[in-house]
């Protein structure tokens, strides 16, 4: 293939440079001359280019099909990249999507894409104080505005000290503004109870996503990636996979326990450390808490990360089962002792599209990196440079994330008001979600904890598995695209996120209304019934 | 090496999953019970960790003290990429600025950074109408307020039509906002006269940066890179040759013609092409135009890159030379005929940090791609969709930038005048720069008819080039240090853009104030004349 491309690639290419040749012969300047006027030198310069085209046209026919980039030149790790999460099946709902909008009919009035968890997109409102700020700094005339509240006010103020001319305009340094680095750090030093934490170890990025690719970007080489294994949980959030497929990596699957409310299995992980050793070398494990997709959350996990890399994925301020609460991986070190807590390489990430803000647009995130080794830590911050900077506007919501209103401020009541209703309104939606999933025969859903996101077992007849293989699909894609074609409701097959062979899932997210919520987990509910229905043999 | 950290990473993971398999056998739920009250669960979580840690420490001793990610295990090809542009000599400008605010003594009393194109940074002021119609998005209560005009308000709540749940917090579809897509579209077919721009071919990205990185991703494979060669204009922007070290493809360099006005020679593009094809595969040929770092500009360019994949990057709105206007590239294929047009593939991209914007913070960008094979196009929708989507705010700005006032329009004087004030500055000052430089004896600079940078040529004296040598530097960076310890002005040393052999350049960017630019310039002025009597011969 390489080869084929490789000639296909050079004659393009020498003879484009044929071409070229005779031109530096030509007394033609390049630069055109305002005062001709535009008509007539656009004019001159057609003329020129059409009769040069035509030379050309002669001497390349034919060439001019073959493209430098096909599907054979591709990059094979691409090609190898899956994202269920925007997978084929969002494809589908978009055009059905697009369908009804052009007037087409179905069985149902509107798609219902509950396959990301996308807060705004279902109808949350920001929180008005995050908004506030951000709007003061993309526009200071606001400032005079008495419309805008002074603690608002002061927020802006101090990030637009921290920005190059005191614009947002302007680049940061590449690891962020200093003084929201600051502030992040403080946050998590009370977050965990006065374990500390120092502000040069926390990285602004675009999205969680931007600082998991980085760090993996440092762990893996194109080269000797092959060598490096990636120990993640299964079922996973599928960036992971994308990004280790992207990178060449070896993912190396642990599997949660789904009978144990997806708690984490230590014999399990030991199995799966034990079979990677003889084709990689685990070099990192990761360990999602509490867990996307299924909220799953359990101490243990933290008494046996402490001697890996592990990449902790936090969604701060999702958890809200009454009896649970957000342990930090960095506080159970602390308290483990300084040999723990000064030796675990540890990268845990937070971003602004979680917890109950949901502000995906921004893309504001930020990494805390502790016991990174210093010469590899310069080579993060020279990596982060070619970036650049992670976008300003993501920046400042992530400070308002770290630095809401205090109980002392103008708008703390409204700030807590908006905060207790979303997180209440999420636990709520989380109930209904499990209680009425649990109630459909072949239907299993285990509580959801934290997150936005339930991950249901579903029962999937024989017969239909007979088909779906028929059709060289995976059950669960059979099932959720029946789903879809027949509900108009969108949500992701298990396999795209990985589960125990012979079972099925789908991940769905909580976050519609609960008015929506109801409609959509009863529509869930008829059609798993008729499905199961149509392809039981005791029809 | 590897064989080392295998062995290290076995042995701390094995100890670590060793040292958990007992706590299965624990009874400890992991779950906190909030009823126990926060600190009674702390100290009693305490004693437990602390206990297990003891125990722990003793089986671990030593252990503890291997990284798993240290200069050893790196990527390799993190290690080797470089970035001047944010490297050694900006950080020491950096530790300049700390020991100036501590109140340390220089024999300057600021430190002017024009190391980098940062116009907000640089005092330039904001176009009123982009961050207006920014703010309504981020905050749309304020499409109540008298004080936004109309057709800002009227642009903002279309951009939020386009949005989930119309708010700037939801996530887009990854290759953007759909209406600001189709927007960008009508303004490349307006800027071509008319030459047809598909919406579907416009890709938003974070900043121009992502959108090169992500097609340089398409086409080079971490395992075959080798053989992929990257053709580049010399001197460059770093951007693409720490993508090329970050993705392990071979650099080719194409040398521009200093003595040309940085016009591009095909005899040297060809040479560079044969000797290229000796040991690697080329297959991009990267044209940057208007040039950065040198505004360097020349339309035969266009004639020669017709049969490439060509990334060109673009400074749609900063050509500002009287007697030069921008030349579209895909404008130009279309002039050519139907064989040119409907085949060359070419990826151009634009971004919002340039232009008479200048807003980087933002990380606005987008790229056209054309002549994409479709298969590779999902393919590179499917990539995107790992990063989710660009951050909102950037999307909206750039739609401001496509889609300005017209001139019927309420805000179009204010935006007319603000945009042409800056153009004018920029004009004004690129003049300057020249005419300052050149007036300095063993300094050469090139007009800048593009972009915001400069790129003089300087003679270095051998005596210098020895003592650079001495302390293994490159002659320029030891200049450029010299002259930011000396003035306190940042510039780029030339050896991180590239440059022949022999000769030396800096980089600055020409965005200071008129007012600090004078003072830049002679300040340059006065240290070159000193460096070169301190190491002429002569005296």
């Amino acid at each position: 293939m390489y080869r084929l491309q490789s000639l296909a690639a050079r004659s393009l290419i020498a003879g484009a440079l044929d071409q070229c040749t005779p031109l530096t012969l030509t007394s033609l300047t390049g630069v055109r001359h305002k005062s001709q006027g535009p008509s007539v030198e656009k004019y001159g310069q057609m003329r020129f280019l059409t009769a040069e085209a035509k030379v050309s046209a002669g001497r390349l026919n034919g060439k001019m099909r073959e493209k430098t980039l096909t599907m054979d030149t591709l990059n094979p790790q691409v090609k190898a990249v899956e994202y269920a999460v925007r997978g084929p099946i969002v494809i589908k709902a978009g055009e059905i999507e697009k369908y009804l909008e052009e007037g087409g009919t179905k069985p149902f009035s509107e798609v219902i894409k509950a396959n990301i968890g996308d807060a705004h997109a279902m109808g949350q409102q920001p929180i008005t104080f995050l908004r506030q700020v951000v709007a003061l700094c993309t526009f200071p005339e606001l400032m005079d505005s008495p419309s805008f509240p002074e603690d608002a006010k002061w927020r802006a103020q101090r990030i637009l000290q921290g920005c190059g001319g005191h614009s947002l305009g302007s680049y940061s340094a590449s690891p962020g503004v200093e003084c929201i680095r600051k502030d992040i750090a403080a946050y998590i030093e009370q977050r965990d109870e006065g374990v500390p934490s120092d502000w040069e170890n926390i990285y602004l990025t675009t999205g969680a996503s931007d600082g998991i690719m980085t760090i993996l970007r440092l762990l893996v080489s194109g080269k000797d990636s092959s060598r490096t294994g990636v120990m993640i949980p299964i079922p996973q959030y599928p960036l992971y996979s994308a990004a280790i497929s992207e990178m060449d990596a070896v993912q190396v699957n642990y599997y949660l326990d789904e009978d144990n409310c997806w708690a984490l299995d230590i014999n399990e992980l030991y199995r799966a450390y034990q079979a990677a050793k003889l084709h990689c070398q685990p070099r990192v494990i990761c360990i999602i808490n509490p867990g996307n997709p299924t909220g799953w959350y359990n101490v243990k996990l933290f008494l046996c990360a402490r001697k890996h890399n592990a990449l902790v994925f936090v969604y701060q301020d999702n958890v809200y089962t009454p009896d649970c609460q957000f342990h930090s991986f960095k506080k159970v070190l602390y308290e483990m002792g300084p040999e723990y807590f000064n030796s675990v390489e540890l990268a845990s990430f937070h971003s602004s599209s979680k917890g109950y803000m949901g502000e995906c647009g921004f893309r504001g995130g930020y990494m805390e990196v502790i016991n990174m080794d210093p010469e590899v830590k310069a080579q993060l911050v020279k990596l982060l440079s070619v970036r650049l900077c992670p976008p300003l506007a993501g920046q400042a919501a992530m400070d308002v994330i770290v630095n809401p209103p205090q109980s002392d401020e103008h708008s703390y009541k409204q700030f807590h008001q908006e905060k207790s209703s979303v997180l209440g309104a999420l636990a709520d939606k989380a109930k209904l979600t499990e209680q009425i999933l649990n109630a459909v025969p072949g239907i299993k859903c285990n509580p959801v904890q934290g997150a936005m996101y339930a991950f249901p077992r579903i029962f999937i007849p024989p017969k239909a598995v007979e088909e779906a293989k028929a059709l060289g699909m995976q059950p669960d894609m059979f099932y959720c695209l029946r789903l879809l074609e027949e509900t108009g409701i969108c949500v992701v097959p298990g396999s795209g996120f990985g589960q125990k062979d012979g079972t099925h899932h789908f991940r769905m997210t909580i976050l519609p209304s609960i008015e929506k919520l109801k409609v959509l987990l009863g529509k869930v509910r008829d059609f798993h019934i008729s499905f199961l229905k149509e392809y039981s043999a005791l029809e």
